[in-house]
């Protein structure tokens, strides 16, 4: 898994049918670079995540082959 | 997932017997580079778009095993 | 796959119920940058190990489908 | 999928046993970088074509588990 | 796939139980970097060898889920 922080969202309005419900995240990875990745979890933006990245993602969604490369599966716990 | 903007389109008329009917589109990618991806949705170029890659690409055409690894899955909504 | 040395943890206290039992380590590459994986081995910061991605690495958590993309599979023999 | 142009070939008289039959073609990709693809289509040197890569690469092949991660599924028309 | 040749052999007494028999071998890419893949073919220090990568790698072994993301496939002809 990669580690990220949420930096913005996007809105797609026109998408294929099995899209699953849920925001979809721009999450910039710590490594560097950027990714769009759908969350379950309702995490708000500047949020430490984790993200899973592949057919283990789409995994999650058990009604139909959603098509989701990059899931956020947790926030990570920061001191505060 | 990753975002582009669509920057073009290739034909191959030599071809597998199973790519599926689409177009495909180049697809330069915010983050540097570019792919060739399969088009359910019939984008425009210029349009900025939202795309999956792997085996999840290939999930959403259920009538054979369709040789796709990066598949548009929605246009992304940009403010007028 | 790819050879790194353990070099902290991660803590999620907010999590999709799939996520296995088991530490969250974040692995330092040799290849350069780094990663989270899933440690079932019970490794300890410094060791180095070996770490395997994708769909396969989630295949080895059998009861339910886990949403991990990076699995601890062996420490590497070093000697003394 | 990705573009590139066929610039070598190689051989491989040692290899494990569900190694399909096709030529194993070098392709130097448009972005950079080559990787080895196996060929269902007789592409020459000097070609242009689409390459897919991870397991909807090996889907192609049904009779047995097809150890190949890179397939090229089309040869891209250039103008003449 | 990708080319590489073999320039090392790691050994991992600690591991998990579904890590299948044979030498994990370091092989140095012909593109840059290196990764450990899982040799079926009983290849040498220096032979020049074909790695496929991801779960089709782990395809090749039967009895279980092998948590195997990189295999040597063949080892490539070299002119004498």
């Amino acid at each position: 898994m990669i580690r990220g922080r949420i930096t913005g969202r996007i809105w797609s309005s026109k998408h294929i049918e099995t899209l699953p419900n849920g925001a979809l995240l721009e999450v910039t990875l710590d490594t560097g670079g950027s990714l769009i990745a759908l969350d379950p979890l309702g995490c708000a933006e500047g949020e430490a995540v984790l993200v899973t990245q592949g057919s283990v993602a789409a995994g999650y969604f058990t009604k139909s082959k959603a098509p989701i490369d990059a899931l956020i599966i947790g926030s990570i716990d920061e001191q505060g």
